[in-house]
């Protein structure tokens, strides 16, 4: 917990920072920008920029602005979190994939120094930030939480996971638990002494939950005797902690079938019997999978009740499992989206500290040049390193955008309607798939054009960069697949309240168009983001009528390609809000040197950003509205060969 | 070698089969099409009917058909390819990639099995199988050899390799060597003996070959003295032969600077003394690379002449040696491209196998179903399957269309006039970087959306996919990164002789097109190409616009991005060839059932490229001309955060 250094007002809320930050790791940190490390994984420059300028400047809109105390602690936490990245995540970044967890006669054995990750993000108040003060923490706002992550994730992603994970859990039974599972189960956890998973996969229920089977048998105790299989859980046993506590879904005999009759247990790895020790609960680990990255991470297949002697407690009313969970998933669906940037952002560091020192070749405009350059100054060098701030940079400010959003619905301003907490509410919706999907897919092919900038080098172990490749490619999968969050926004997003989110977004975005009007340099920009408007519209109206005339499986066929349509589309209006909170910046003070080329640069990959991804929404439009979906016609049988 | 069972006459030459493989291999293999195992890693109907039925019928349209002694032969041919892969290489696919060689006292020790392979593909006379008879060889046609490294591959990429590397080294000393190099070195390569490998790449010279400083000093006895140092030489030491053979280049102090100035030479790793022993060389492995795919097969470091004792043996004339290594530069690109496109081809198999076995959701259209049913029902899933075949299908179609060109070079029909084969040349060349870079760039995208088909099952190693999407990454870098295609083909290849090439290509497109146009449901995808055409030419135009009126470094800059768009040109025509090509065989025979399944799938794949991947030319033209590349603009102190 972070006990009064000072107080942080940051949208209306109050946070209290920690002394002991203060005395053991703001000191170590106060010149440090994160910028100037050799080792680097992240631009600390970048990530205030997003946050003060390009959120600070919304929120100025919205008439919250963030005086200069708010700013301030933010940096300092932000420096904080910061130095501990650097000190405790990053140097075993490439050890905890190298050396990954091993199951040893039923336990699990992990990097030892995850041990004392939890320690210290339990006992300085990390786990539990996100919590109120009687819990420990600060009720810590949504941007800043997913810079943290963000930050967590770019330094070692699989080590990020174990607190991320804890404080997951913790919020579920903080939100839908009884005063007693709270009482029982928060402090260990935000403490950082016991581990919180999600345990809702099973071996035929992956993306398909309405399927599963763990069973969860009423006793007269009122808990619930527990038996099934899990697969897939994230952090499910391992030696870094003293217990383990599992939010696990499971069905009673009496619920109804399908996802109506999904219940939210705990189960705990170890439970209290009745004279306050803790004692086994039946709750095996059958084997921990292996895999192509995120290796540092256990993921557990787990055997629940082999000796009919495993309890679960039901988290709030029974079949209520899957809603429960589902409100949770916004927010684990952008720590996805984040951390996806977060892995994709340390590899393009990487590649830029390798491109600026690498000398090959001549320029093609001085190919006579007696020695060879730094391989950036090569424009097919240059446009991958652009791409990569493009994916990284914008992925960043829309997870952002998110978290603006996320936090005017649960803390309003005070002049703020009930109409105008709904809206953000839809808008936050519309915008989780695509915050979820655009990170995770185009980290795949940002941290490959990383892997590119090096050449043979990038696909050898020298270089942490073919580590981020594989431990990125996790992202698509987790939290609901790419085809799934396809299927959430042209399903169900677009669609809700006629329309409205879809209408809502497009508001947004004319503001912003509207203001880049106002200056010249933009209104290219401002007229392509116009016509893209159109362009969606129109497809999103021709998809409902293929819809109507062809059934339900011909609208949702492309659902992915939609998606991404949609994902340049609104990552358009991100950069173009970018671009012009980086002109804004240069209009109204006189920039040193280095934060000139900063706000320069931020405007060229907007630029680049228009030039070479945004056009792409054209092609993407015409592949979904000129022919019906060739699946529709073609039969599993055709794939015989 | 093949001493004759049979005489297979295959565009004018002639091939003997080895009785040896009657007797050992096709025996085994006779009702062995390669699709009914279990643990299929291609397709032996699609690859029968690329290279029988899409080549074939353009072999005829030229006026040289196949006669039915030559596809039986070939078939015989292929399946016993089919047989080794499937028996030898595919059964350690994984334990090769599990256990890497590994570097011991000097000595680099790779899988035992390397030593059989290398000792049945020498034996059997695969190795040689390219070179005459006198070499132990069959003058095999282009088509076939791509074929049996598309075989190789697919089972087991790092097991193949091995073979490759040394045909193509051999084949650079019987070209361009002297009969004492050839007599002193041939025999023990074609044998399987001695490892041949390229040793181009050091430490301060990759993609700038120029920039290389491995030093020749001739010797009294016509040898020279190397010294300098090598990496990433693939192949370069191992415990599966008894000696290596270097293909280096180097340069002399006399030479020329820059890439004039480059001599090519046989540095083996064992050398004759002058009593017909061998005796060390002096080339001493001072590393292996770690890689993160592709690691069946060892990467080396070498440093020659450390004891001022490495002999090296020039191949052909001083200065050369660069103008000889690009004249193996295209078989060796094409190679690259086809294990792309067999490795893309395995995961697609293995992903196919896992979605019409896993069970998991409803179909859209029947919510409420009882059961779940097989995922390959879902659209979703159909479609990353329709987006693999158009890759893997579409590649193999393309190399295997290059292969056809080869042949008429090498082997002219006899009434082809010189006019006509200077015209194939030009195909081939224009042709080489798409069949290099399309499939190896498509094949990550490939490759990972087969291992998107198995949601988190694809990211752990119990299925083979994930090894899949590792070892395929390395072939955007090896001969030539993706840049360096991009600058080949609109910098040399497009401009050659006024633009020759490029009218000679769109000349064999809209002879397709014609095609197209006498079949009803062709002439959309006609239409759409016709109009590409015209993009592409209009592109071309605009970008030699820019060239003139803004240099060269503005016209190469987006080189990658046109190489993208030309690829997806290229295909267009590629997948309605074999669009007609199957539409040819339903209209001319009456299908058995699967026949009729494999032809109406071919020609859906077709109807998915034309509706979900060409389109996307549309965008992809826009990006190159609707404004100046942003890389020209934007300083290297622009990515400083």
């Amino acid at each position: 917990m972070f006990p009064v250094l000072g107080i942080l007002v940051n949208n209306g809320m109050v946070i209290a920072i920690d002394i002991a930050i203060a005395v053991t790791r703001i000191f170590k940190t106060i010149n440090c920008t994160g910028d100037s490390m050799a080792n680097k994984f992240m631009s600390m420059t970048n990530l205030k920029f997003t946050i003060h300028e390009f959120i600070g400047k919304q929120r100025a809109q919205l008439g919250v602005p963030n005086d200069k105390q708010t700013l301030k602690s933010t940096d300092m936490i932000l420096n904080a979190a910061f130095e501990f990245a650097k000190e405790e995540l990053h140097p075993i970044f490439e050890e905890m994939d190298r050396h990954p967890p091993q199951l040893d006669k039923g336990v699990v054995k992990v990097h030892p120094n995850v041990k004392t990750i939890m320690k210290i993000l339990g006992e300085d108040g990390w786990i539990a930030a996100s919590f109120p003060e009687k819990w420990g923490g600060d009720d810590m706002p949504a941007t800043l939480l997913h810079a943290l992550n963000f930050i967590f994730s770019a330094a070692n992603y699989s080590g990020s996971i174990y607190s991320n994970l804890t404080t997951g859990a913790a919020r579920l039974i903080f939100t839908f638990g009884s005063d007693q599972l709270k009482d029982r189960y928060l402090p260990p956890m935000l403490d950082g002494k016991w581990q919180g998973t999600m345990a809702l996969t099973e071996p035929d229920a992956g993306s398909s939950l309405g399927d599963l089977a763990t069973m969860a048998t009423p006793l007269e105790d009122g808990s619930y005797l527990i038996s099934g299989e899990k697969i897939f859980i994230s952090a499910g046993d391992h030696d870094g902690v003293d217990n383990i506590v599992h939010l696990m879904l499971a069905r009673m005999e009496t619920s109804p079938s399908g996802v109506k009759g999904i219940s939210l247990f705990v189960v705990p790895k170890r439970r209290y019997d009745g004279k306050g020790h803790l004692v086994d609960n039946d709750v095996v680990v059958n084997q921990i999978f292996h895999k192509m990255g995120y290796r540092g991470a256990p993921i557990t297949g787990l055997t629940m009740g082999e000796k009919n002697n495993c309890r679960g407690y039901l988290v709030g009313e029974a079949n209520k499992g899957l809603i429960y969970m589902f409100q949770m998933m916004n927010g684990a669906r952008l720590d996805v989206g984040a951390s996806a940037t977060a892995i994709a952002t340390a590899a393009y560091h990487s590649a830029l500290d390798y491109v600026r020192a690498r000398k090959q070749g001549r320029k093609i405009s001085d190919k006579q040049a007696a020695s060879p350059v730094p391989i950036i100054e090569h424009s097919d060098v240059k446009r991958m390193l652009l791409f990569q701030r493009a994916v990284t940079e914008g992925s960043l400010a829309l997870i952002m955008q998110c978290g603006l959003y996320d936090e005017l619905i649960h803390t309003p301003s005070h002049d703020q309607t009930e109409d105008q907490t709904k809206n953000f509410k839809l808008l936050l919706d519309i915008l989780i798939p695509v915050a979820k999907s655009f990170p995770s897919e185009m980290s795949i092919l940002s941290t490959s054009q990383s892997l590119q900038c090096f050449g043979g080098y990038g696909y050898c172990d020298d270089f942490p960069v073919e580590q981020h490749f594989r431990d990125t490619r996790i992202h698509p999968i987790h939290e609901g697949t790419t085809g799934i969050q396809g299927m959430d926004l042209l399903g169900r997003k677009v669609r809700m309240q006629g329309g409205k989110a879809l209408a809502l977004l497009i508001k947004e975005i004319e503001k912003t168009i509207e203001e880049a009007n106002g200056h010249s340099q933009f209104q290219t920009d401002a007229k392509d983001l116009a016509e893209a408007i159109t362009i969606v519209d129109t497809t999103t109206k021709l998809l409902a009528k293929i819809g109507v005339e062809n059934g339900e499986e011909a609208y949702l066929a492309n659902a992915s390609i939609y998606l991404e349509m949609f994902g340049l589309f609104v990552m358009g209006w991100v950069w173009l809000n970018q671009g012009l909170t980086a002109n804004g910046r240069l209009l109204e003070k006189r920039p040193k040197k280095a934060d000139l080329l900063f706000y320069e640069g931020k405007i060229k990959v907007k630029e680049y950003y228009f030039a070479n991804e945004f056009p792409k929404i054209l092609s993407l439009s015409q592949i979904l509205t000129r022919r019906l979906p060739v699946t529709l016609s073609m039969d599993a049988d055709h794939f015989t060969n």
